[in-house]
């Protein structure tokens, strides 16, 4: 392509309302344009991004046994309906009427109109396994869209549902897919790793991982493992249960004045002991009970863990006024000890502790050399907090280390949720009926542009990696008046691309120092410049985006040279 | 890939839902399924073809010079607003509001979406001429969806979007389109013709042509020259202006009684003259006007024509009471002689008749022996009728064929409409603004796909043009329990996957009866048989789906006639 053809409008400012680096990166570099809030053009260097993004894509589903479909995306509310989800997906939820006021919505997730689908055309186990995907726009009307395509309102999204027989089909239809997205995102290039995750509200057999690639403005946190494959989302990493103390010395349970003390960090100065002596009382209401929930001083305790242990759908911090209401003592000086009105749950490592601080649950009072099980005793006892670095990986022991992540693909186990209340079902050896078991496996495709840009950039521009750059070489005559230059630097281009390469030609008039600026901008991986040194030396230069290597080349060994670099900058598996 | 892996939900019974054969057969060989009303599913054999038709699509865009974009379905109504459709568009633009209460809807065409893209981002005479196109889904909430994939409310199209400086430059854009969507359903391997079409009421500089998939069941009517190129819409087809009569005999103007005589063919019969020296005297209602309007007695009206003539927006016959208001004659006996209260509109034939029969707007009565421009005088003669078949080629004289068509794709000059209404301007050398000079050219994607159907088809099912084909061959082993047909069949599969052929390995336990009429009903091109006589004579049969023709072939024959075959359907340019 040449590029004074190419539609790039690039931007010299960087726009005022892009928070993060991708999304002023790709407006800047003229990748994409804000239609309305969270809704955006991809211009033609973007969308070619976007084609090998879904080549790859494409590629490794069908290899892993999917078969690519296209399902609606304005879908009947009936569907909905039936799954329950009309109701329960609430703003999200883009809704409309036709023009015979029958209700329809945008889907933001296929699950509904899948298992319809599958349900009025397989019957037989015989058509089991069954594995269809498609790469479409998905919409969710996000109440604040920000940070560009990382939280859009219309998105492109490669979704896919498994149906099996059973669990163990399930589980290997899982297993396959893990695989695939492993793939997807090494040849993407990407820096990436598949996390355990939490399977929340929709889970139905559980069990899921998120690919998360690695970069510092990723809204994900992570553990993860040098020593093994571990990692996982901090809100879902397992903390190994404490060493319970042997031989403990008791000591007298002691009420202590502490005036004015209410941080566990005030208490314990104040009283000269450890934060991690300490117990962390908090009070929580979920759905409509509330519950008492302790961890340890130094520890933060683990929503999503404890929303799981409670099975309950909604769950907040109690107010002081619902504390008080439930006859509970003064914030700042909750404690088990005596509690009787509502449930309490504790850490597992709460109940490790042997000489304890707590709130007496009156005004200015703490209970010190508290023995948990002695002296008060719990509903039930479980993994409630939030794991830290350092801590020892679950799966090797090794310490753990932290990272940030931003999502871009998530493969789950549904089970029967939605073939149940949808009645999707099949027909086994013996005539009998049964629920297929899904899974269902996403890759948010327009998202992963963003993040590969949020990893891979510098104060220049953007760094593509070569696999799904929009171009993998762009050739620059310093200057398009120089006839010699320019003949040079059209026939490499007409070379590269006759040998498979996508070629981008600089032949607009501008100076040397404005090409530069653009190809590093827009963050093509190989520049050829073709400059002086041609009409004195018969070379020109090849750098290297993301290396700064420079590398100055006889004019007939640009072709192999850049060969040879493909296989350099070709991702490792 | 192995059909018993594939999702394909073939239906004994043709649905009676179904009205034309496209609709039945797509539902019956389970390319679709039906979501609601007008909104299908694509499934795999489907989305094969689609992928197909798009890749030769992109491809000849790309060598057009088209650039790829992809624009939002959600569009902000403000844009809609701006060029006044928003109004205008009516019932079957599905509109919607987000949370926040804003108006938005999902995009039927991209002209307002994709002009103000333009005006944001391109500023300079440099930048043109443009030219962006996009595959995408396109809404249309019609009242009454019908014909499967025809006439849809949720389909896929490719539309594109020209941008030049001036008319010149829109020509030459559109004349590049125009070839350009000649090659692409001439490589899908379609029997088609560009028509010239009306401009309706989108048009700005006018000038547009569909391009018609020929098809009995197609609900466009053509008329076509075989001696030249010439091909047309009826509604468009310009008439011959008729010879003028020399040394015209006068008859003196009489009045005869014809009781009873309401339409041509009594009047002419009762008057013993021919229906052609009739005029045939129609009151249409153009806006808020009654106009009169005068063809030949055998002649039929064009509307279109009319409307242009009128320039009106709105055109429908005039009711008997608002013909009397108007204080016109009975119907039935209408005419212009000595008609004051409304202009009077006569087609070119009228006025070339010498000794006419024409209503005396009194009830069973007409005037015989009429000599238009004596007798009766009128606001406008113009080429006001439907052509027929046989009359000769406006362009060369040949006399005219008739053939129903399916609208396919259309090149349209829009010229500065749109880019007026928005405020798309560039500057040119001289730093003066102008308005950039737009066409507009689509390809209902997803209609091709029915539209082929609706040409190439037989009572066994659907005869895909290799181009586009979901696969090229089918190698169907008679009995999948011979170990000796199994092992060559999927010899014979694997090879010619190797030689990049779409291959389909029919591997299900069925009869051979049923793999045969599958086959048929999917409509691949190629099936190669391995049956009986692969054991006793080491040979298979190719079956060709189209021609009936069968080979039987050495095993080792089949790859090299296959290829051999692939040369001869192949479309001819």
């Amino acid at each position: 392509m040449r590029m004074s053809q190419l539609l790039m409008p690039t931007l010299r400012e960087t726009p005022a309302e892009a928070e993060i680096v991708s999304h002023q990166l790709l407006l800047r570099a003229g990748y994409i344009r804000r239609s309305s809030a969270g809704i955006y053009h991809y211009l033609p260097l973007a969308h070619r991004v976007l084609q090998k993004i879904m080549a790859i894509v494409r590629e490794e589903m069908n290899k892993a046994g999917g078969q690519e479909i296209l399902m609606p995306i304005v879908q009947p509310a009936e569907l909905w309906q039936e799954s329950g989800r009309w109701q329960v997906y609430g703003d999200e939820l883009f809704r409309l009427k036709d023009r015979h006021d029958r209700d329809f919505c945008l889907s933001p997730t296929h699950e509904e109109i899948v298992t319809d689908l599958v349900r009025s055309t397989v019957r037989s186990y015989r058509d089991l396994p069954l594995s269809v995907y498609q790469i479409a726009n998905k919409y969710r009307d996000e109440r604040r869209p920000r940070f560009g395509l990382m939280r859009g309102r219309e998105f492109i999204m490669k979704d896919q549902y498994s149906f099996d027989r059973d669990e163990a089909g399930l589980d290997q239809a899982y297993q396959t897919m893990y695989e695939a997205y492993k793939r997807v995102f090494t040849r993407c290039g990407l820096t990436f790793r598949p996390v355990e995750a939490d399977a929340g509200a929709i889970g139905g057999a559980g069990g899921t991982h998120e690919f998360m690639v690695l970069a510092e403005s990723g809204e994900a946190s992570l553990v993860y493992c040098d020593a093994c494959d571990y990692a996982a989302n901090v809100e879902k990493a397992e903390c190994q249960a404490p060493a319970l103390a042997e031989n403990v010395t008791e000591f007298p349970l002691e009420k202590k004045s502490t005036p004015g003390q209410k941080t566990i960090e005030q208490v314990a100065a104040f009283l000269a002991v450890a934060p991690a002596t300490t117990i962390k009382t908090l009070v929580y209401r979920a759905d409509d009970q509330l519950v008492m929930v302790l961890v340890r001083g130094d520890r933060e305790l683990n929503e999503i863990k404890l929303g799981n242990l409670l099975g309950c759908l909604e769950l907040r911090m109690a107010t002081d006024v619902e504390c008080q209401e439930a006859q509970l003592g003064p914030v700042g000086f909750l404690g088990p000890i005596g509690v009787q009105a509502v449930s309490i749950y504790a850490d597992q490592e709460v109940m490790a502790l042997t000489d304890a601080v707590v709130g007496a649950n009156e005004t200015d009072m703490h209970w010190v050399h508290v023995l948990p099980g002695r002296d008060f005793s719990v509903t039930a006892v479980a993994d409630l907090r939030m794991i830290e670095v350092g801590e020892p990986c679950p799966a090797c022991g090794a310490p753990l280390q932290a990272a940030r992540g931003i999502e871009v693909g998530q493969v789950f186990k549904l089970g029967t949720k939605y073939s149940k209340a949808l009645g999707c079902t099949y027909l086994d050896e013996k005539g009998q009926e049964n629920p297929m078991v899904m899974g269902c496996y996403g890759i948010g495709v327009s998202r992963t542009m963003a993040a590969t840009v949020e990893q891979n950039y510098d104060e220049h521009g953007i760094i593509w990696p070569l696999a799904i750059a929009p171009f993998g070489v762009v050739v620059v005559p310093v200057s398009n008046k120089d006839e010699g230059q320019m003949a040079a630097a059209q026939e490499i281009y007409e070379q590269l691309k006759l040998s498979g390469w996508d070629v981008l030609l600089d032949d607009r008039a501008e100076r040397p120092g404005v090409k530069f600026k653009d190809a590093d901008l827009i963050g093509i991986p190989l520049r050829v410049t073709v400059g002086n040194k041609l009409a004195s030396d018969g070379v020109v230069e090849l750098k290297v985006r993301k290396t700064g290597e420079q590398f100055l080349l006889q004019r007939e060994e640009v072709l192999s040279k850049i060969n040879a670099l493909r296989q350099q900058l070709a991702p490792t598996e």
